[in-house]
């Protein structure tokens, strides 16, 4: 396996454009992506467990019943959400982009990012779908761009990876920011792949691997109305289709994995206002969903996150996220340490404090990257979790998001 | 019932202290306080739930097994938790203090608030402990000010109310700020009333009560491994003691209310950084459960919190927060309405956008109480929660507490 550029154009037969519609008011942010692939895709997804759901979710959910799929298209700047007509407006926009591309609508994910509540004018599609389709090429970080709300990087990766000698490629964009939160949902990431691959299996090998990636991911414990995740497999690598498990889904879904997980962490690096990237992995527990609990509590917690800011190695709130976790805990077993560049350093012990010295941890969380280690001594089970610090400009950005 | 002064020694028979004792650096801070009750007191108590809970807690609930006490003894600037030697350290405050006052350690309730895994030295206790003695005293206040952390109000109130043509009285202290969060814990405070009243139907009374006040607060979702919220009740206003329920429980639980929900609402508004209080009332449920759930996942949100510190109606958040909740909603049943001394305006209906004054909807927003009004139009249940708005400030404090 190994890392190649071009995104989501990375894989064969899949094309990307992103424009400015004119959705958003600021004229240089580009606000509409489109993702096509020349031939009919299988596809899986998983969406937000928000019980409130933007328009463009149950539209997508409806059109992949068939577990097909040939295009993308998203807009930012405006979520679709909560509004009268938000159904009527997802669907004309796949009616006019099914038309210009000659395909059925049914075969069309749609999406949105922004604001939830306000009226989407059909205007800037019906305007602007002629360039978008005109635009498409080789264009991954366009869309990328296009996607992004008050995310600061644009996100995109892809690998190549082989099935009994075939070259394969799988690669994605994505957008996440404010709102990241467990239960999926969360963020939206659009894969593409050629490799050949049933959409149930594909389906199966989403479904497993968002339990360890994007649900392990947390910024502010919100999850968001519009959010999913989907990938699309063309099957235009031409190796033997997967259609179960063994060796060959083995290998699709470690590519996979390493789309997710880059995504993960640059998804929660790139929270909103963050200025570190928190990784906690939990170790020696009794089982992967207290592994899971404990990882995503210590990441989720306000006073976790703002110490971090501080670069305070203030041990005792980890403990105090650990023990509000509630998963099965022996305290007196519990070790901590934190680890970046710079070092390693024991902060408790039995799950009591030892000297140790600050000075060397304030050099530790002085890095941009930092591993928090919890070894719960009781089992073999593991589990990694990233967030990132909470910090003035959080506040700031989420203060006045509208504006 | 009329609101009354002296706090936690309004009621008959119970005396206050707080002095600087040396636990903390800084002289001018008082750090140590006791309550104690002229006869033995019924008494009943709530803890953290958090599986990480300091060594008072521990020796707390070991003391007060017999439903009787007579003193409480309080310290900030350490937690006592999370340490080698923190339950021989609680155990011999008591000791030191049972000694002095002639009583038994078991009748002492021993609490401490402030940073988690520092070792707590017994010499401030031993040499203050005479001092605390000697200033006993209508002191209520001095008492709320020596159990603060970054508190910047002191918290007490008292009222009275007559059973049966006989004067009781109800009162305490309390102290909140960071760690505010469900499932009780969530802070300390301590009560005391001169109402005859059976430990049991004390306890009774205290459970029900936190499930509707202080576990109705959040002020950044994590709970503490420390708090506590205890009563005593020394039965020297001599009312015929009440053994069962009836008008007498009922008008005691009343009192008791009015003591739960006015500090609730002090320490949501006391929240670290907080700039505002709100309160997030939801009627219109088809049950309690669900009701509280709504309440507190819209008070907890931090994309809401962010807002309403910026006065942005930003009712979107209100909703997904709402649909964050894992309660049963009907989202096209749900209205939402913001309130505060400068009016009331309607900012989403059936779940949907409706217009709206922005410019009310700022004046409304730029006070620092404001109502969050969720009707789901579905049953007859209702819930209040309470928490405040995420601020700079809040990052500030928490970015480097041990400091």
């Amino acid at each position: 396996m190994k890392i190649i550029n071009q995104g989501v154009c990375a894989a064969q037969g899949f094309k990307a454009s992103g424009i400015h519609a004119g959705i958003r008011q600021n004229n240089s942010k580009l606000d509409l992506a489109l993702i096509v692939s020349e031939v009919e895709a299988e596809v899986a997804a998983v969406y937000t467990k928000n019980q409130v759901k933007a328009a463009p979710i149950y539209l997508t959910q409806e059109h992949l019943k068939n577990g097909k799929a040939r295009a993308v298209i998203c807009n930012s700047g405006n979520a679709n959400a909560c509004t009268s007509d938000g159904e009527a407006i997802a669907r004309e926009t796949c009616e006019i982009l099914a038309n210009q591309l000659h395909i059925s609508p049914q075969d069309i994910i749609v999406a949105s990012t922004g604001v939830i509540g306000q009226n989407l004018p059909i205007k800037p599609f019906a305007d602007n779908i002629p360039r978008l389709i005109d635009e498409l090429g080789n264009k991954s970080s366009l869309a990328a761009e296009a996607i992004m709300t008050t995310d600061l990087q644009a996100k995109e990766i892809a690998v190549s990876f082989e099935i009994n000698g075939i070259e394969c490629k799988i690669g994605g964009i994505a957008k996440g920011s404010g709102m990241i939160h467990p239960n999926m949902g969360t963020m939206l990431v659009f894969i593409t792949t050629d490799c050949a691959i049933s959409s149930k299996m594909l389906q199966k090998a989403l479904s497993t691997d968002v339990e360890d990636s994007f649900n392990m991911i947390s910024v502010d414990g919100d999850t968001s109305t519009n959010d999913m995740v989907c990938i699309l497999a063309n099957g235009l690598a031409g190796n033997e289709k997967i259609v179960e498990e063994g060796s060959d889904y083995d290998v699709f879904t470690q590519a996979l994995n390493k789309i997710t997980v880059y995504f993960s962490k640059m998804i929660a690096a790139d929270g909103e206002g963050a200025t570190k990237l928190l990784e906690c992995k939990v170790t020696g527990a009794n089982s992967k969903i207290d592994a899971r609990k404990i990882a995503k509590s210590v990441i989720s917690s306000s006073l976790v996150k703002a110490a971090f800011f501080g670069a305070d190695a203030n041990w005792g709130r980890i403990l105090s996220a650990i023990g509000n976790s509630e998963a099965n805990i022996d305290l007196s077993d519990i070790q901590i340490a934190l680890k970046s560049k710079q070092g390693e350093i024991i902060v408790c012990e039995n799950g009591m404090s030892v000297d140790f010295s600050e000075e060397l941890a304030k050099k530790i969380l002085l890095e941009d990257e930092i591993t928090i280690l919890v070894t719960l001594n009781q089992g073999v089970d593991f589990a990694v979790a990233w967030g990132c610090d909470l910090t003035y400009d959080y506040v700031k950005i989420n203060g006045d998001y509208r504006s």
